[in-house]
């Protein structure tokens, strides 16, 4: 792998990334944009929706507060972007929790080409089509359930599928790669899986033709990041990891990410193949 | 108090609470209730209100920035949940300040069956009916305003009132308890109120049968996190201290509550009784 | 200059500051305005906006995340404020980015007469009908670009202008007032400029008839404020200098300000005067 230097162009280019995101998550998201070296642009009335992608270099789509207006502005940004192919993301919040959501994805997913889709496992579950509260969808063949949700939804959708937990899963139906670097506390300060679609809008950004690898190093600087926050001794819980986390993206070097990435390649045989030269 | 346990409950448990409540302290409100170990949901669409009762187990409503859709989704939660056995709390920000938001709680209160009202003694006031701006209601009484309001609201409502402030007041008309942990600091950072709201709701997830303990317990907990955060010797102002206090609820235990809580019982001739075995 | 003592006058008064702001700042907003010793309220329903104007002692408007219905709320709150005689704000976040928001922006400043439009360089260039995109608009001339701007948005909308840069520039359209206090990682945090909008806002709300003065003391104190967060050690990214503004908000002095400020007046021929005494 030779593009770690995408977060190099990304505070070299600053791009523009969109974010049609949730109230509860928005200022975390716009500031983890610019503590990565992007510029955040976060409207959502549909009369503008269109003329933002004359100059957003990526779309996020992320229906955590989804109403009906925000579900209207996202198809047009949506299919205004896939006109000029600028990378679109989506992060089904509670995807399967309800029926409106599920409509909403499906109509989504129907009216606008997505490059990445991206969110936790239950989220990922609900698109696969496994019934992932029975927490058994792989039991007895050794494969791990999120690597299996993410070629799946990958495979069903034609995208590119990343599913994050434990273990983060990158998958374009062909190919899986495995993260191993985060840090539990992620998953107690709520919206650091929209600040993590937000910031792989900012990778999409700036390599748009290879969204399984960008994917990857948006993923990596990520849990390197979060590792980097629980490493500060001035970390006491969920309050300050968030602060930190948000320093730690903005300090985040390449080298960091060289010494600490924790990349595995699964290979078509499920056989992993470490990734960390 | 033998449920000093609830807190251990939450943890076990993991309640999801729902709340639907104001743009400027969403984030907060969802953090707070991930540090106390419940799971926040944030949902706003009328169109799932009603499915979420099916895996909500507390309704938190807060008016900070209603429209006439968040009324909308508020009533179809609220009615669903009313069927459901699912205990609801209204937070009624800035409840009389505009003839607007009276309308509002009068429909909330009207339409749905709360078992609980938080908020200041100013909002609390004016369901109580008296006049909180002459700052005079119980001169020469003897009683604590903040203690009359409690008891005014849960009688008129037949409902628990809890009214915050120096000492919080929660009472269900009969009971009344005072509960003088807390920090001024909270007065000094926005939605700290609608923080303890929801931290209400995730107490009341794990123990509905007896709203004015559970009641009492979450307002302990809370003031006891505050008193936690503020001792911090790295809170130099509203900033760190809000970190802090996010910090402090993630960090809380019994132990914690049970060496620190400062709670007192009021009897029907108005004594006191301490109540910190 | 005398009346430094307006932030003390704001400590006394606890001015009750409207806002209508973007979903992605409300938080750091109402924070801010507590921090600097004001009210918040951020209610957005149209039907309480004339009301609000009974209590609110100054309104600020900020377009971040316009939509239909809140443009329809700041035109009713703006509006009733002028008849009131209470000082409004406008904050033309992003605004020349789309025709959506020119077209706004048009309207509001058609239908309300503002007190200060306050804005980056690029927002008021729009404002001013100057080509900001080609960062040339006063090449040749000596003269700051900012500068240049916020005359020309004051002469051309009879109001009091803002630019926040590097030097921050504050014009009536005949008084020109440079501030050089601020920190550059103000531009690595979102909402920094709301925050300064919300906090003119303070400054205004106790004095309202130079609003010049008022404006420059907003924009000195803001940027002092941040001097000081930016010298706390503990500060190590943007996550932990937003905390640390808030808390320096908050402990912020008329000695501080006093000491710090580094203002300068420019007069007609266009020569610096220091105004630091």
């Amino acid at each position: 792998m030779t593009n770690d230097t995408l977060l190099n162009k990304i505070r070299q280019a600053n791009p523009l990334v969109h974010s049609i995101t949730n109230q509860v998550v928005a200022n975390d998201v716009a500031n983890s944009l610019l503590a990565i070296g992007a510029s955040p642009m976060m409207a959502i009335a549909p009369e503008e929706m269109e003329e933002v992608t004359g100059f957003a270099e990526a779309i996020v789509l992320n229906i955590g507060t989804l109403t009906t207006e925000i579900l209207e502005a996202m198809l047009i940004v949506g299919r205004a972007a896939n006109q000029r192919g600028i990378p679109v993301i989506l992060d089904p919040v509670g995807g399967g929790a309800t029926q409106y959501r599920q409509e909403a994805v499906s109509i989504l997913l129907k009216e606008v080409t997505v490059q990445l889709i991206t969110g936790n496992a239950g989220e990922m579950a609900y698109l696969a089509g496994v019934d992932w509260s029975s927490k058994g969808v792989d039991a007895g063949t050794g494969m791990t359930s999120g690597k299996m949700i993410a070629e799946r939804v990958a495979h069903r959708y034609q995208t590119v599928a990343a599913v994050s937990g434990k273990e983060d899963f990158v998958s374009d139906g062909q190919t899986t790669v495995g993260i191993l670097n985060g840090d539990p506390m992620l998953t107690q300060v709520t919206g650091t899986g929209c600040m993590l679609s937000g910031i792989c809008g900012a990778f999409l950004a700036v390599d748009k033709y290879d969204t399984l690898e960008s994917t990857v190093k948006a993923c990596t600087a990520y849990g390197v990041a979060a590792e980097m926050a629980r490493d500060n001794q001035d970390v006491k819980g969920p309050g300050s990891f968030r602060v930190s986390l948000m320093d730690a993206l903005y300090n985040l070097s390449e080298k960091n990410i060289h010494d600490k990435k924790n990349v595995k390649r699964y290979n078509a045989n499920n056989s992993k193949e470490e990734d960390n030269e």
